[in-house]
């Protein structure tokens, strides 16, 4: 479908939808970023992922990258409060470690892979540079943390600084911290982290798809009013 | 009891205790505070208060205030993983509305009120002044926010910037952010947030006395044979 067709669509199924929510889609829109993008690997506490997923939306963060190796992914709704509808989710599953694969397809896409967990050659959240090109950060299950591919596959590793006693904390709560404030310290930068206007195109065509009611019969039947000989 | 009796408990205390585990407990001691302390006014859900207390640990925060006004206060063991031994709590109950005597004890020890929540008077957590005297964060219940009790007796008020569709947090990540942001921009400042020698010797005694197995008999023991007249 060409970017022209897509405005098409969008601009027909605006009129289903109130003007609030139309300046809400363009504020939130221009707020959203690709350069710091989220992949879980095996998380199987639904509501961990699920907060994380709502974590993500509040930040702006608009892709998250889940992979599957042990636990099927599920979203718990009460936790996500509808969340993963405003993000784009990439699943890798099917093999029985579909991490490499996950890992290669960001690599090619310009990520460096961050790995948020201890390390002997981490840096703490603060010293994590933000210039040196996007970030995928990569967080584990709650019980093993990441895997050795992860491990072995990550080009840096960050941590979080920690004073007291305990020593982990709850993977929603990990995420919610790198990201509040790596996104932060990213809107504060001079760096180039904004959606493109191609990429915003699309994006305002799934959340229309996602507000309107049966937007799939409205659409197809617009589709056929543009191109009547289509069906002749 | 005095500071001398209490250093003279804690010293024989020790040798109880490993060398590992008192080089620890002077690392996180130096690292404590009282300029920030936290709130919480009635949680009923277990795991977020303990989620909570686990944060107090984890960036340093010596105390926690708990208000119960219609649910009474509870641990979860497995989410605290133990924080609370580490900790002062302070309780507030038995009246029907607990928190006019909190808020008026914590104002008496010089504490700035800090309610987290959106306001028409807030501020975004980055421009939430730290050298105005310290702060005690008020974080509410997950269902109702903090009482209008709170909200009218608050000096101040403090929220977390959000870009998305989903307009809150969970309990357990808002406190993790404000306390992370907080305490970081802390120990980065040139303010006077350290605990004093007086009460640290407070502490170090405390903590002696969880770790050691029965230390109350220990002590007793220790204290007889230090005033062999109280006995006669």
């Amino acid at each position: 479908m060409s970017e022209n067709v897509k405005q098409l669509i969008f601009s027909y199924l605006s009129g289903f939808i109130t003007e609030n929510k139309l300046r809400r889609f363009e504020e939130v829109l221009h707020n959203r970023t690709r350069y710091i993008t989220v992949v879980l690997e095996d998380l199987y506490q639904p509501h961990n992922a699920s907060a994380v997923l709502r974590t993500c939306d509040c930040f702006g963060i608009q892709d998250v990258h889940i992979i599957e190796n042990q636990n099927a992914y599920t979203v718990n709704p009460d936790i996500a409060l509808g969340a993963s509808k405003w993000l784009n989710l990439f699943k890798y599953s099917g093999q029985s470690n579909n991490t490499p694969d996950a890992i290669r397809a960001l690599k090619e896409k310009g990520y460096r892979i961050v790995a948020t967990t201890p390390h002997k050659d981490d840096v703490v959240l603060q010293d994590l540079p933000l210039d040196k090109g996007p970030l995928a950060l990569v967080f584990g299950t709650e019980m093993r943390g990441l895997t050795n591919t992860s491990l072995e596959l990550a080009d840096e590793f960050v941590k979080i600084p920690m004073y007291g006693f305990t020593e982990s904390f709850n993977i929603s709560v990990s995420a919610a911290l790198v990201l509040f404030y790596l996104t932060e310290k990213m809107r504060s930068s001079g760096i180039n982290w904004k959606l493109t206007e191609s990429e915003m195109v699309d994006i305002r065509l799934n959340w229309a798809r996602e507000v309107v009611k049966r937007s799939d019969l409205i659409e197809e039947d617009f589709l056929k009013k543009l191109n009547p000989s289509d069906n002749e």
